[in-house]
């Protein structure tokens, strides 16, 4: 043994012992780690091998034996073996009849193999009740201590003693146990570890395939054109002015994109005339990953305030105050205030910081603390009547500002129209058909459609 | 059957079914909401319904069958019929003994029935074991599989098991049970989905209340007494230069309004000289929303230092910087920095950002997931020590902003404050009035008076 | 009795009362708030003292017996008196055998007894079922009502019916309870409301010394140099323009600082040759407090944000834009804009953005509700991936910006180094040494160890 494992071990417990000795089969990576752990944590741990002489990655405290003089020494085994190993523990099952085995495997991808490891840990040893569990927790972690992450352990299996056993050794390492119901729910648990933000890949795909969109039009618009045309340098553009031009766009696009499948469903369920028939599958996607998109949404939406409010500190506005205000003093002159330029110049900007306010507002609610704190009612008042709000405030916000735009032929670069426009296709049309939708002689069959009444039930005899 | 319900049943897993029969009593929304998703777990679904032949609105995969039939085959039977049919079921005694009925009704409205449905069942029903639950669940949700927001469904009944059987059929919905203990909690969980934001209501209203009154005095001040008086219009103030100056003063008395009730809890003590009688009503009530009020005046102090960021944006401010520049240019000379002036501005602003920050903090450690992971002792020195010298910066900022308005008499348009002065009272009375109860010959007493020690124990026997 | 305890009780429900009995044991000051708290809810309440004569601190519906005939009346005795006179309770043990007794006992400070109060409790009854609790919870809030803090209420014991029965009497007074396990755990709980942010306090100290030496270099340089030197008086630097350096630089260092550790133990498992080696103290200690670290610099970070923003607001700032255009009138001539001081200022500022943009993302992430949904392999993908790339994009936001001084001699006031280029220290060597890192050649290796792997097995026999 290294000397330095005595070091390891300082942290064992020197109080009388009162926790029960627990098993771990197999040597590996994982079982050391959650070996060293209970060990630190005052548990008595012995190890079941194959050969009980490589003992040195071991700690040093913990007692190697073959599998079954192991399994006799403890209530609980936990299985730190591979999936494809497991029927090497058929002859062990009268040993292990009656025992706690805690089946910590984790597959390589999704859909590996037709049953979850632990249900067919459980077939292959029926007298043995099989518990789900650690698989979440990574070696390094428990190894390092830096649990920064997730302390949630998700537990399953269908005794229910068995289960309570598990969960106290999952708080005995300070770990907080998560019940996740019978052994049905392995297969879920076994998958949750492999998965790297599954409901963020569309969303972030489609942000990012509309970002590099709208730049390249920008760039187009507002460095190239000038470039070719009037022969104007203005490439530092890309640092701040066009991306400024491209989050508000791309804030005003996906906020729109959150509440248009909405719109889709309730016209789907007025033609169909009844709620009890699956959506296409399209939009039950879109649907599910509207929070997602809202939350990019209100990413980009920042981005724009904070782009804006630095403008004062750009040389680039410094160069052109300085320029506006010397032209005015070599003219001997100072321009009066054009009141509707005042005005506008400020609803603008209030339109912009309440959306903006309302769009926050939002994304705090769905933090998952908070809204687990409000009910249902609460929450749809919140999404529903706050997200059009401030979808209003934000159109109204770049109708204001890019007002100008619409009606100047001088806009009109190569024929394209400018991106404001484009930015707000998709949330006008939204508006205009959700004001549709909620007069009330369309309201109230919808209202009536989605408490469960149906248009033709004979018909669907 | 409409040919679309088998696209409907598409997701029923096609595995080895090894879940139990859940039987349903009643076809309506809820109940076909329920059956459905039930079906799409894997779950055998059968409805009990007085009329077996109304089959076309119910999932094709589930069977329809009379009350008694389909309760005798499954352990669990949801009761997804209104309160007022309930004793319809007693005939039916003998068959639901022992049985598992949870009770998913909710009611119209807040106080409708002396008891909860669920203990109204119970009572009715003295032989089964009823479990109340899934009340929280709304039917579209469950229909349209969008569950953005709780997926929490309280749980609670008398039988420790029936609550369990319950818990992992709301796991298996991929949801979360919450455990709220004996079925005495019903009502509670009964009232829950009906509350729409109740703690915020009074701070909500008073907030409104103080912003359109605080609204309406900067508009005399600023805009119709100067359109009178000195014929300039200056309207476009409404956009923004009057919400800047009504959101530092809403978020100042709000706050000064959090801290008040501590300070007349504290007097009152002091004055009863014993802890153990109850405040006044209105105390309590106060008391119980300063969270809230809290709350909302961050969210004014949020939007006070947004409006003041922006200004550099505004047409107006551009044009007074040109005219203020351009005068000095035509008198040929540029004045000098004034120190004390720059000593003002930036004491001024430092203070403003120090205090705002401050209470960010407070913001965020009220979100559930952040106070939860604090002790008491931690939150007590957050919000009580942090909480006050967030008060003390922000009342500071104030004051040195508004410092000129106090000497200099035109200030007083129509013989009115200034609107910084009136927000300075409260802020300014509750800092005076702590200074005083934190003198050790005050804080003395009223510490041991918190400990449990009373004056004059004697004199109240 | 006073005549204002029956207002106490008002909240008492009249309803026909199903609860159980509760007894306690004690009559101070948390006993009489639980008391209180109990009867409010609906609970019978007897109290066990050895005099039952102070009756007139008492709740009013509370009966007041001695120990013995108040146990023989309840199932769950609360043992509200302190440990030193626990022993006090022996010759009850026969009476209290088989009850189910709460230690809500607190300890003035940590490690105050070698057993926790529970413990010690249910070695001196071994034939009572001792549960611990409610001690996270202050008499002061069960009083008074605002439990605005956590709702937590930590639970542990040996036995599962007891906890149960404890768990719903929590459940009862509108808190949570938490399962914390066996009795093992009342160490930890009893440690709990004693902690202030003891993962803080290392941070906290680090950062405070850092801004203060940080503070004082700066304010050497670029107030006292020039007012010794060139006589101008700008101490009013003090409020804005001083921290707006000390800001950016102590959150450029703490970044570091975050992910300097990660570099050491890297060096430290590659120099070793194996992961199953304890990492010196300190390292250990500092891996733990990097999130604390991070949340810190963010802290700064926004603080820098904010104070580069308000700068258009300055008196300072309008003085300095004055005089440059004045200047600029007065000679009758507009500089032209500088294309590469556009580009340097545009790109300082888009990194600045975007570099903070991550570090509020990386933030989020950190709250336990966010970090709670991830698993562990997105968690590490936000953490490290994002992470690495704000400390990039933070660092060359600060060289692009303070490029000038490593050139400029001018710079170096009383031969000292700007500020800037003392920031730049450590997260330049955190970013070179990472690089190399991450070279196939020693990344492979490192993976290697990470995953078990040990270079000698052999030598440490």
């Amino acid at each position: 043994m290294t000397t330095n494992s005595s070091n390891t071990m300082a942290l064992a417990p020197n109080t009388s012992n009162k926790r029960e000795t627990i098993c771990i089969f197999g040597t590996g990576d994982f079982g050391r780690a959650l070996g060293h752990k209970l060990i630190q944590c005052g548990y008595p741990v012995v190890y079941g091998s194959r050969s009980t002489k490589i003992t040195n990655l071991i700690p040093k405290d913990a007692e190697v034996l073959g599998h079954a003089e192991a399994a006799q020494k403890a209530a609980i085994i936990i299985i730190a073996i591979q999936r494809q190993h497991y029927n090497f523990l058929t002859p062990l099952a009268e040993i292990l009849h009656g025992k706690v085995l805690v089946d910590i495997s984790n597959n390589l991808k999704l859909k590996q193999y037709p049953e979850s490891n632990a249900e067919y840990l459980a077939q292959l040893l029926p007298g043995s009740k099989v518990v789900k569990g650690f698989n979440t927790v990574s070696a390094w972690a428990l190894q390092s201590g830096t649990l920064d992450a997730s302390r949630q352990v998700f537990i399953c299996g269908d005794d229910v003693e068995a289960k309570q056993m598990v969960m106290n050794l999952v708080r005995a390492l300070s770990l907080t146990p998560v019940d996740k119901g019978s052994l049905l729910a392995a297969q879920e648990i076994e998958n949750y570890p492999l998965q790297l933000f599954p409901m963020w890949k569309f969303p972030m795909l489609l942000s990012l395939g509309l970002t590099v969109f709208f730049f390249l039009y920008c760039l187009a618009l507002d460095v190239i054109y000038p470039y070719i045309y009037e022969k104007s340098d203005v490439s530092f553009y890309i640092a701040i002015s066009i991306p400024n031009q491209v989050c508000p766009v791309m804030a005003l696009v996906l906020l729109g994109l959150v509440y248009l499948p909405g719109i889709f469903a309730a016209i789907i369920q007025l033609y169909r005339g009844t709620k009890y028939r699956r959506f296409p599958d399209w939009l039950d996607k879109w649907m599910l990953c509207r929070k997602q998109l809202g939350l990019i949404a209100l990413a980009f939406a920042s981005l724009h305030v904070v782009l804006s409010l630095v403008s004062p500190l750009r040389t680039f506005e410094s160069w052109r105050t300085s320029r506006r205000i010397v032209s005015q003093a070599l003219n001997n002159q100072t321009e009066p205030l054009d009141n509707t330029d005042a005005w506008l110049s400020d609803s603008y900007l209030a339109l912009g910081i309440l959306g903006f306010f309302l769009f926050v507002v939002l994304g705090i609610t769905s933090l998952p603390s908070v809204s687990n704190s409000v009910n249902w009612r609460e929450f749809r008042f919140v999404q529903s009547k706050l997200g059009y709000l401030a979808l209003i405030l934000c159109t109204a916000h770049t109708l204001v500002r890019g007002g100008d735009w619409f009606l100047s032929p001088s806009a009109y670069k190569w024929y394209l129209p400018n991106v404001y426009m484009l930015s707000l296709v998709i949330p006008c049309a939204v508006l205009v058909v959700k004001c549709v939708l909620i007069l009330p002689c369309i309201d109230k069959p919808l209202t009536q459609i989605r408490q469960g009444w149906e248009r033709n039930p004979k018909h669907s005899e």
